[in-house]
């Protein structure tokens, strides 16, 4: 079965809605969607960037475009008690899932936690909570999210998805095509039925070309 | 007749993307588009943030999502012969056009120059060309363009872009409400149609609510 991956992290409300229209993305395109956690601040420092929530006016924006969002997609969402939150717990207690199907449990709970029940994802209690609900054993999740291991494991999506050239959430991957952003689902679903044309060699001419002008004091 | 503002900087493709959608839209939606020339790159540096193309990443991205959306609207583009470049002749002579109409045919000269002629809109001749085609006054258009009035004009669009909290192009308002990019057409249209609800109370609630976590090194 052909696969897409979905690179997320639970600080992001775009990779909230993003997610609730994972599976009716999956079966309509008959592709298995294999999700990516990553530190979506990692990307951030590797690109020297700010995030939305780090830029006031974008902060603003965001918050209105993302409750219109969910209004056009019939998705609830609610925001966090405190954001950005640190989501690290979460992102490695999704990694340390024993198999695809209770991960995807574990990111529906831990999505839906922070995105609609206003908890905070980076209490212990809130994940532990999350983690039996989905009917998992909390004491090993917990135990193997702490491991070399499982943080290794988070490090290497996030370090990989650097070397892709990711530099937002969530960023979906088909075919080693990016997609970012919720806005990007019509442009993913036409690449997966073959009717998005992209000329490389016009990519690339267009690359090649220089710049004339460039600002003084580029942060 | 209702109007809305179309906010705008000829150095992005998806500035021009949307810009040919602009008359459409205004027809369909009963609206009147009033363009507003600014310069991008004073916005940056007024949040503080890069440009597309001043991060790799974003670049290699964009070029790739532009032509997809291009495509996919059925819009002919092509990369200016260099990129970032000075935008503001360009921009002045807009804001310099006698009226609205003449302003029209001006953008949409200008927009075609750069991305669908591969011209370069920094080049005096290039813009007289298309002043020119448009059956206007080159030399008096040229004239009041270097004129401190013109100047002011464009630096008042954009600081009260950056008042409004405008960080990005293209940005549409209507009713000042903001929306960015090409992508945010379909919002726009639901808002223009009332079909855009939009809970001030949450947002209100979710601005006030603290973060929890934060970069050491943010750029």
């Amino acid at each position: 079965m052909r696969s897409i991956e979905f690179c997320f992290d639970y600080i992001s409300p775009y990779a909230y809605l993003s997610w609730t229209q994972a599976r009716s993305l999956g079966e309509r395109q008959g592709v298995e969607v294999i999700p990516r956690p990553l530190l979506f601040a990692g990307l951030l420092s590797a690109h020297g960037t700010r995030g939305p929530a780090e830029v006031p006016a974008k902060k603003q924006y965001m918050l209105r475009d993302v409750l219109r969002k969910a209004h056009a997609l019939g998705v609830d969402i609610e925001f966090p008690p405190a954001h950005p939150f640190n989501p690290l717990l979460a992102l490695r207690v999704t990694c340390a899932a024993p198999n695809l199907d209770a991960q995807r449990k574990l990111i529906d709970g831990l999505f839906s936690a922070a995105w609609r029940e206003q908890r905070a994802l980076d209490d212990v209690a809130t994940v532990r909570e999350v983690v039996e609900r989905a009917n998992l054993d909390a004491n090993a999740l917990l135990e193997a999210a702490a491991s070399d291991r499982v943080k290794a494991t988070l490090r290497s999506h996030t370090e990989e998805a650097i070397a892709q050239g990711i530099f937002g959430v969530p960023t979906w991957v088909a075919d080693g095509e990016l997609f970012w952003g919720v806005d990007s689902h019509p442009l993913l679903e036409a690449h997966l039925e073959g009717r998005a044309e992209l000329d490389a060699d016009k990519v690339a001419r267009w690359l090649s070309r220089p710049s004339s002008a460039s600002r003084k004091n580029t942060p």
